[in-house]
Parts: C-alpha cells; sequence; structure tokens
C-alpha cells in the first residue's frame, strides 16, 4: 500500500515562520516522523511539497496509478482552489485532508475548506500529529478496517 | 492517563438510523473498539451518551477532577451549543471534537461547528475510526508527544 | 394505530398566556379536544408536554416502539433544535410538525423551522384546530390513504 | 357556506409531470375528492385552475360577493406574487394556503412564502388531502368552531 | 417583594474559569453579595444555577406565583434560547437581564441577545456588581420609582 | 399633451380595503380628481387600471405611439416586475412613478422599487394626491419648465 | 401657514459642482423658484442650507414653534443621519423629502433613506421641481385638502 | 422535427429600443434568421413572442404535443418566473435559453436565471446568433448527436 | 470624585417628544434626579447636552482632565458614532453607555452600538433610572468596589 | 482565421472521471470533434490544456499575436480566477466561455462565473457539442456576421 | 502651489492616546514634519484640525479658492461621512487620502473607506510617513510629473 | 539596503492594455523610473514580474536572504491569493503593496486585498508613482526613519 502525502504552499517555511502558530519543527523533521510512522503501519509513502496550484493538482492526477491514498495539506489553497478540489474527486483516491493548527479557531477565511467536502474526512490541530493520525485514517480506509 | 468521551444526542439509535450516512455500527459495538484502542494505548476510558445538553454541560464539568482529556462528538449540539463550548473553555481540559461522518459534505448547517474553536483540534469522516483516532490525538497531547 | 402527540416548551402556559397569540383555551382544554377527535377517528393517542429538549428527543426516540406516527408541536425548538430534527430524522416514523399561531406571520426568527425539512408536512396557524387536522393528516399517512 | 379553490399555475400538469414529487393524481381526480369532502363537510365549492397570476388576482378580488373562504395553492406564485398577497389582504375573506409537497423540505427558494403571513394558516406536505384538510380548517373558521 | 436571580449554565464554575474574563469572584461570593445588597434594599431574594435550559424555563414559569421580578444572567443561552425568551414573554413579570463581562465587546456571536427584547432592560459589563444594579432595578420597577 | 395614468394590480379594490393604510377615497374618486388637476394643467389623461403584469407591459408599449409622459402606479409590481421595468425603458417615453402610501414606512420587501431606476423621479406617500403632484411633475418634464 | 425648507450639505455648491448630475441652477435660483411658488401657493417660507447635522436637528427642533411643515433635503445625510430622523419624528411636524436627483437611480449607498420612514412623504427625481412639488405638497398636507 | 421558439416579453420593441445593448435588428428580421437557419438544419421552427408570464407558461405546456424541443429567450422573466421554470420542468421537453446580450456583463440582478436550473443548457451574449446557435444546439440534443 | 454626564442629540425633546417611548420626564426632571442622586452617592457631577457630534466629541476630550468617569447617552449617535467610540477610547476614563429606552426591543439599526465595545458597560431600558443606575456603576468602578 | 481553443485544469481527465457529469468523451476524441468542425468551418484551430493559472494566463496573452478568436473552458478557474479574467480583457481578442456541463444546474459555488463579464458571450451545458457552437460563435463574431 | 491638509477628529489627541497604534509622535510634531516636507518640495502648505464633521466639509468647500490639493486623513469619518465624500467631489480638487495606521489590518468596521471612491489615491500605514508621502503625491498630481 | 520589487500577473501587458485605466506607460519604462528613482534614494532593487501566483510565492519567500524589503503590486491576486499572503506573512520582511490604479474606485471585487492586513502599508491609485512612493516608504521603515 502507498501514500502519497502532499505539503501545500509556504510549509517549506515551517519552523522558521510564525512558530507560535505552527511549532518550531521544519519540514524535514515532519517528514522523518511521517517515514518512521509509514514504516510502523507497513506502508509506503512519498512525499513531496509544492508552492504551485497547478504542480499540486498534476501530483493529485498521477497518484491514479501511483497510489492508494493521499493524504494532504493544501495549505492556503484549502481555502480557494476548486481546481485542487476537483482534481481530488476526479482521480477518485480516498483522500484525507490534514492542517497543523485548528483552522477553526483563527481567522475567518481560514473556516471554510473547499476542498472537505470531497475528501473522505479531515483532521485539523494535532500539529505534526495531524499527518501522522492521516497516515493511519488513510491505511484503515484502504484496508477497510 | 484517564480520557472521557462523551457521546452526543441521537448516537444512541445509531446502527438503528441512516445507516447509509453513520454506518451499521451500533453504539455499543463502538464503545466496544473504544475500549479496546484504550487498552492498546495503555489509557483508561470513561464512556456516556447523553440525549440532554444540560447533562452534556455537567459531565465536562465533572471532567476537571477525574480526567485528562475529553474526546466529544457533540452530535446535533455541535452546531449551536454555545453552552457546550463555555463548558469545554471553562474547564480548560484538552479537548478533541470527532464525527462519524464528514460534517463538511452535508447540509450547509451542519458545516459550522461552535465547538471547534475552543477544542485543540478536530477529526471528522472517519466513521467509527474518527473516535480511535481522536483518543489516540488526546493520548499525544496530555503525554506531550 | 396509536399517534403520539407531543407539546414543546411553554405550551403549559396555554390560557395565560399572550392570550391575544395563542387564544384562551388551556393546554388541558385543547387535551381534551384531541382526546375526542382521536376517539372519532379511532385511534388512540399518548400526549405529553416538556420543557427540555432532551426529554423531548428521548420521547420521539420512545415512539419507535410505541407510535405509528407523532404529532408535535416544538414551540420555541421549532427555530433550533437540530437535536430533535435528528430523532425525528432518526426513529423514522412519520410526523406532523403542528403550530396554533401562524409562524410566517410573526417574527422573522419564527418564520424558519429547522424541523419541517424531516416531517411529513406542516400545519400551522389554526389555533387548536391545527392539533386536530395534524391528527387527521397522520391517520391518513399512517393509512396509506 | 361557499368555499372558493383556486389552483396556481402549472397544476393542471399533475398527474403527468413529476409524479415522484407531487404524486400520481390528475389534477381532476384531485378535484373530485374535494368535491367529495365538501359534500361531507356540507359546503359548496368553486374550483379552478389559472396559469396566470393577474387572473388569480381576479378570481381572488371576485369573492368578495361569491364565497365565505378561500383554499389556494399559489403554485410558484407562492414565492414571489406580492399581487396576490395584496389580493388577499383586500378582500379580507380567510384564506388557507394549501401545498400538495412539504415546501420546506425542497430548494431554498421554494421554503419561502409571500402568501403566507396574510392567510389564516398553512397546510403543506400532505399531497391531494393538503386540500381536503385545508376545505375542513376553512370551514372551523367560518363557523367559528 | 421577592426577587428572583437565576444564574445560567456553567456560572458555577466563576472564579476557576477564565478569571481574566470574569473575574475572580466564586459563584458563592457573588451570592453573598447579592443577598447583602437585598437586605440594604429590604428585598428577599432566591437564588438558585442551571445548567439546563428546560430548568431555567421552568424556574421562570414559578415565578409567576412566587416572585415579583426576575433578574437573570442567562450565560450562553442568551445567544439562541428562545424557549427561556419565551418563558420570561409568557409569565409577565418584569425581567432584568444582567451580564458578568460587556457582552459587546466580545465575539460577535455574544454580542446578541434573543432575551433582550422580552426583558425590561439590561445590564452588561460590570462584573458582580451588574447583579447588583439589577436588584436595584428591579425593585424601582416593582415598587414604580 | 397627453399623459398616461396607469394603475396596477388591486388598486381598483380602494376605499373598500385597508382604509388606514390607503385612505377612502375609491378609484374612480381619485379618477375625477386626476381629471380635474389634468383639465386645470391643460392636459390631456387616458387612465386605465390593471390586475396583470402583461397587460401593463402592453399598454406601456402602445404609449409610444399615443402619450407624452406615463404617470404609473405599479401596486404589487412595484417590488418585482422586471418585466415593466424593461418596457418603461423600452419606450424611453418619461414616466413618473407614484405611490398612495410612503413604502418607505411599511414593509422591508415593500421599500425597494425595481421600477424606480429607469424613472425620471418618484413621488410616494401623499395619498391621492401623489398622482395629482405626479401628473403636474410629468407636465414639468414634458414642457422642459 | 409657514413651511421651512432645510437644505442640506453640499448644496451651496450647486451648479457649480456635478452639474450633468445636479443641473446647473444655483441654490440661489432655487430659492427664488422656491419663493416664487411659495407666494402663487400663499404660505411663507423660511429657508436655510446647513452642512452641520447638528445644525439641522437644531433647526429641525426649532420648527416646533415657527413652522406648520418641513420641506427637507437632507443631502448626504438623508442616508445615515439617524440623529435627523430622530428629530423629524420628535418635533412631530409633517415632513416631506425631497432630492434633486433620483435617487433610485444612482450609487447603491444612495438609495436607501433612514430619514424617510419618518416623513409623510418623499418626492426624488425632479431637480428644482422637487422642492416645488415638496412645498404643494406640505400645503395640501397641512390644509388637510 | 419541430422546434418551438419563445421570445418572452419587450422582445416585440427590438430594434426600436435601446439599440447600443440589443442591436439593431428588429423582431421580424430576426424571425427570418431563424426560419432560414431552421430550413438549413432541416427542422420545423413555431415562433411566437409574448408579454405575459401567464400565456409563456401556456406556451410550454402546449409543446408537449406539439414539438421536440424548446429555444427559449425569457427575458424580464429570466430573472424571476418560477411559474415558467415549473412549466419547463413540468413538460419534459428539452429546452434551450438564449439571450441576445451577455446578462453576465450587466446589472447584478440580470445576472440570475431562475429558468437556468431546468434547462439543458444556455447561450448568451451573441445578438440574434444566440438563437441561431440555440435552434442548433437543441437540434444535436433531440437527434442525440 | 467627579462624573461627567452626557445627554446626545434630540434628549432635550423628552418629554414632549414620543411618550410613549421616552416617558413624560423632561430632561430638566432627569438632571434633577441625577444631581440628587449624586449627592446621595458623594459624588460631583457635570452634565450637558450636545445635539452636534463634534461637539460631543470634544466635551469627551475634555473629560481627561475633568473628570474621573463619564456617563453617557449618545441617543441617535449610538448607531454610527465611530468619531465618539474613538474619542471615549483615546481619553481612556471609563465610561458607562445608559439608554432610556431597552434599545434591543426596538428598530433593527437601534440594536447595534458602536459605542460599547469601548465602554466599560451598558444600562439600558430603565427610563430615568438608567443615569442613576449608570451613576452607581460608575461610582463603583472608580472606586474599585 | 485562427481559433485559439483553451481548455483548463482537470479536463484532461475527462472520460475517466465523473463520467455521470461529464460524459464518456475522452479530451482527445473532443478535440478530434473540434479540429473536425474547425475544417467545415473553414478555420484553422491551436488546441491546448493546461491545469496551471499561470500558464493559462501566458496562453491568452500570446494569442495577441497568433488568434482572432478565443474559445475557453476554465473549468475551475471559471469561478475565482481573476488573473485569467485580465489576461482576456487585456489583450483585446474576442473570447467565447464554453462549459460542458450546464453550471447554472450545479453546486452554487459553480454557478458564478468570474470571466463571463469579459467574454463576448458564454455556452454551457451542451457536453462537447459547447465548444462546436462555440466555435461557430467565435467565427459569426470575427466574420462580422 | 498650495496644499491642504485636514486632520481629521480625534487627531489632536495623537501621541497621548493607543500609542500602540498611531506611534508617540503628537499632532504637533507630525505638523512639523509636514512643515519641513513641504519645504523640501517647495510647497506652500495649510494645516487644520477638526473634531466636527460640518467643519470638515466647510474647510474642503473652501479650498476651491485657496488650495491646489488636498491632505486627507478623514479619521473616522473615513468610514461613513458621505457628507465629506460629496464635498470632495464637489470642489474637483485632487485629494489624497492617507491614514496612520493599516487600516486593512484592524477592525473590519476600519477597512471600509466612503471616501477613498472619490481621491485620486490612498496611502495607509506609514505613520506620520503617511503624510509626507501624501504630500509628495498631491505634489507630483498637480504638477503633472 | 536591497528592496525587492514584484508585478503579478498582466503587468506585462501595461502600455498596451486599457490605457485609460493603467496609463500608457509600458512596463519597461516603469521599471526605469523605479530604477532611477532608487538611485536616487541610494537603495539597490530587483526587480521581476510573474503571471504564476506559485512563482510569486517562491519569489517572496527567497526575498528572506537577498532583500531588506518587499514593494509588490499583486495584480489580480490581490484579492484572493492567500498563498502570498502567506508568504508575505511568513519571511517577516516589511512589505509594502503598492496599486496602479485606485481600487476603491472600481469593482466591487476589486476593494478587498487580502494582502494588505500582513503588509506594512499600502499606496494606490497614483499611477507609476505608486511604485515611486512605494519605494521610498520601504526605504523609511527599513531605515526607522
Amino acid at each position: 500500500m502507498t501514500i502519497r502525502v502532499i505539503h501545500g504552499p509556504n510549509l517549506n517555511l515551517l519552523g522558521k515562520r510564525e512558530t507560535h502558530v505552527y511549532g518550531s519543527l521544519t519540514l524535514a523533521e515532519i517528514d522523518t516522523q511521517i517515514a518512521e510512522r509509514a514504516r510502523e503501519l507497513g506502508v509506503s509513502v512519498e512525499i513531496s511539497q509544492f508552492n504551485s496550484e497547478g504542480e499540486i493538482v498534476e501530483a493529485i492526477q498521477q497518484t491514479a496509478d501511483s497510489a492508494d491514498a493521499i493524504v494532504i495539506n493544501p495549505g492556503a489553497y484549502t481555502h480557494y482552489s476548486i481546481a485542487i478540489r476537483d482534481a481530488i474527486a476526479g482521480v477518485k483516491i480516498p483522500t484525507v485532508e490534514v492542517h497543523l493548527s485548528n483552522i477553526y479557531g483563527r481567522e475567518e477565511f481560514r473556516q471554510e475548506s473547499v476542498i472537505a467536502p470531497v475528501c473522505v474526512g479531515q483532521i485539523s490541530g494535532f500539529g505534526a500529529h495531524s499527518y501522522l493520525l492521516g497516515l493511519e485514517a488513510a491505511k484503515r480506509i484502504v484496508s477497510g478496517r
């Protein structure tokens, strides 16, 4: 079982940027945790970060042949990228939306996700753990238990 | 470590009601899964279901002395019970909000949670797994890792 | 055939309260009319009044085993109780919503019923007659004519 | 006692059109049921169907001299015809608004009735029975019991 | 002259909870101040706290026979309990709404009171003094000066 | 100079209907006043009343060859008839909108006129005088002084 | 009979300013027309222009002892001065609101008048004639014909 | 194959009215183009223009027996006639909505079509060509290619 | 301790104006009651009434050197004067907002106070008593008990 | 005459994705139909598909030198890409917006096109035919007939 | 070249008031900086501060004869004074709107300027530098480079 | 001191496109003016134009190591690119937002900037001068005077 992990825009700034909101881990450190957790769960992961909406659309399209599930943190695109939403709906691979921060405790415009309605579910607010819980959720969905 | 699990209104109908939305597990079966998962995680759980808003408020207030974290599925009260929100904010015990269904893929009025802003995070859409992931998230928050 | 009649909050004040809006009949007098009309229609009725949302949720849940239809005047809860709505949707027993006053001729917040979408139909504005017409409607739905 | 029954636009398509929403009875069959029920109730009825807003306005105006109450299904005009509303308010004859389907369970724009505030009450969702209940309600209002 | 003082949900947490917003007095200490002030004003008070909406509705209904005025802090229910509003409107006893904090300086959803339109007046923002001023206001209303 | 005066729906009920809002003059009496005022101003008038939107559209279209200005009270159509608006904009004859009552002091839906933006001006609130002032306004516009 | 005519802010710029919207007459020329028309109607007028909201409030208050009616063009204050609205409601002297331009054909924020609901009526869109028609309307109201 | 072409209100003014918006062709000239294009496509057309909403409703109802598709320019009724919408939904004949002007580049209220959701598709902005493209679209739908 | 009492626009009309809303006391009579109550409380008061927004802004600015607290009834300016709000926020003197009538039971536009968020608290609905309670509240705030 | 055809994001998934909404044709098959229709119409076409908003902006900019008209299906970008809108407005080449599905019969957020106001016109709902009709419309616009 | 600098309400409190928002410079110090910068730019300035909306309207009107451009910080009036907007539009002198703080990073009601649409441009967020940049902008506009 | 100047989408069309809105200067000419002004101010500038949102995000991220301030005209992305907003907030380099046209005098959707809240300030409406003033503002912020 292969799970595609996609980090959205500006997540490459993690650990440098607004650490009171996003924590002090860098993206590389989070990726290490994801890889470890994947090993524990017995799944492979392929992880990338993109700043461009078009690249995320294409990365999702490519999962059709290469992955069983997607774990995505769409970052700022969460709130307006109908193109990413349509890509997820189009590939029909089960997708889990994750967020580091609790988006429902932030600015009003961050409280709507245009992506969520086409995902299986959403996990938000647990820092890097959101990804780890997301991996586990994805595995359970694919394995049907 | 003790985790208080609170099921909101009408969840006692689970498995009988709208199974295309909520799945065919009964609440008793979900509670068994929660208990098992708690055992695996090495935490105790105390589980209850309430139909009354006031009883949920009081159950939350009582955790102040008896639990380290709360996992709550506020059911219909998710969308309007500021009293439950205030109780969570008042007891200051880390709280994880969970939902069986993906509330962001349902009727518009179900897409707003007045509870979410005072919780640590939210997990929705994974059926009974939402509770299991919630337990794990709660444990990580309390244990600080 | 058994029909469950549920009066919502503050209806126990009827006849004492705002008689220019709700008429001068007391709840007991209305219950007598309901019982008489039930007799004419050849159905049994079980009637209760509750001020608490949670009690109404539970009364509805209990109809699953004890009644063929519900006639409910949800009173103030009409406008915000998603918990009551979910209970009605959950028990799958045909439900008729009734109101003494014409809620569409009153304050704007009284013109939306969150209950109506899960009921078979709604009757409002005919004073105590709304209940009597509701009984008849419920009987026709259950008997399929 | 004479009751004027007015069917609004497109109701002449009944039984041919969207039968999953409106049932399979034709308008003629409903009119027969109305006539029978009127006989049982001891009232005369005059029944017509109009597609034009202006004709409905005039039919209402003419009841001033010829009827004791109106039972009206304003169809699509329910949602925007202030002209029909003003006609009802103007003739001061007690009016009962009826709908075949439960308008509160349909598209959002069908959930507002501009007619309802000037009617005595509203009955919606009971198919052809809505008319029969409407007749009875009208009779009770006129006879004052 | 008897004045009924009703504390709404979560006010039993006072002094333990969010003291930067609500101050460090416990509810017992506030009740002592209320009792003292009542003595100075020459009125009796009966004070209770409830977490359940239904219990508040019933407490208000019972004042019809036992009190001359109500001083109520509806807490979270301020913002959505039409049932409490209807109870106050129903018993017709002059009611003063009080709030510890200035609700107009807080979150937007706390700036609307569905209770206020049926009260004589509202006092908010003076901490425990809001109750004391409320007592005095209630006395002036009842005594007509 | 010929001025076309058009009365909208339900104005034929004037004097019989809601006299506390519209005054006790009948439409015939108002027409007499209009005719007298026209004589004083030295203009001819052609006056009609229509209940149907389509007839008003056609009456406006016909003014292209027969009148120099229009004075119209669109009644209920004021608030939604874009068809009447388009007819006025299409014929390019200067049009004065008049209302018996002050529409800005009535229900919110009566406070918007979809007709007003294509008229030269609007006169509302002066009872039958609104027509007389409208005639004078129309004459001034046509005569350019 | 004395009629107080009040010009609101920036009307002293008339004839110099945006003549495509307001016409090329200066305020002095309009005042001359008003005075002439008053003479024809046999009424006295007192005319002033104010840029300050407070001065308009006071001018209105002073009419209580000195005038029988007010004709006011509140200019920009039309859209937000509740203070002027309250002054008009307070003095209880019949008031006619006038506007040079058709405010319903302009920017959306100019289409709401907070003043209109407390006036007898409104006349807008006829340039300087709006004042002359306003004088006549005011006279008819005061003289009761 | 027969295609019913329906022109809505005020389209009979074409060529005389607001030619900068709608072009200088008269309706007769457009009808000639439609007839020619129909000949090229090998379909018959029946063309009418109506100013009354009720007549359009009836014209649509009559297509049930006489046409294979409808091409309709509902004019002003586009924006509010739910009666026309219901007629189209009721007759179940494939319908193409056309507009001369680009309604999405005009006033905000012209940017919503209540008709569009029940049509197969919409063509707007190409002047008289909109009808010709509409004919072709209708033919392709009926012929299934 | 000196308390500055500021009456907003049109309050000089009190007792003459809309007495069913504001009571029959004149402003002079209220000022007498305020002065008496101040004497009882052992504080000095300085009282003024202003119709101009700018004058109120300046009166507030001057309190910086002359008063310990402000009791203000901003009248109509309550609902839109951000300038008065900024003055209160700027001088940093504790301010109590008072209203004679219960603004939450009146027109919708009167239910929002742009002033309230920068005041310590608000007292509304007790007639002239609102001022007396406001004085007491102000004294308690300044004296810190 | 050269016409530039631009397919927006995710259209490369056509035929694989949500075929009940978009039909079973692949993009390659649609491109073949477009090429055939272009040959019939005697125009050249240049066709591309892009997932990235920036690439679409640049493709549009490049038409300034290489094409006479644009036929664009902006896909998800229809609903928010002001950048694409500005590019179309900037190059001043006549543009036809096309959609496979009837966007007015889908989710509410798909019913607004930010692109439409700067296009000549829009064709939606006819599946692959929308492109063919769009080509023809574009040719007519460029050739002026 | 003369530039009129106008400071709006409460700016005379600068340096004393909310220094974390507006900085610690007094208005006198800012005026000194403005005067210096004016000297550098070779323009004269006339500077005033007003708390009254009416006085600002009049100051703007007087620039018609005395200045070549206006630099204005309308303070709180930015958000509601249509009277000031109309004065600027009326005098037709190029106007630059400046703000000390970044109004787009503050409360929602401060994010709308009713003044901006009639100014040449707006500069906000640079503290006292906003005025200096505004002077330079004004000079460039007047000198046409 | 180095200042990064970023031009957003479609600005490369400047001078060719809608010159009545944006002026007739080409982007190259504006860049020359920027370079000259930078020389006068003694700062270095690095200037680029991007049509892709992702490229702008990355350009901003790269300033972290290469520039002291950013001057950005985000073009169409101003109104929806939360990704660009997050990049600016993330790099923590002081940023000045500039616009050629006065965005507050244009279409409603252009009047909101999602970028502004994370910038130091905004300058709009002065054509190419907006950039020159922006450079100066950026220099003052960095140099702290």
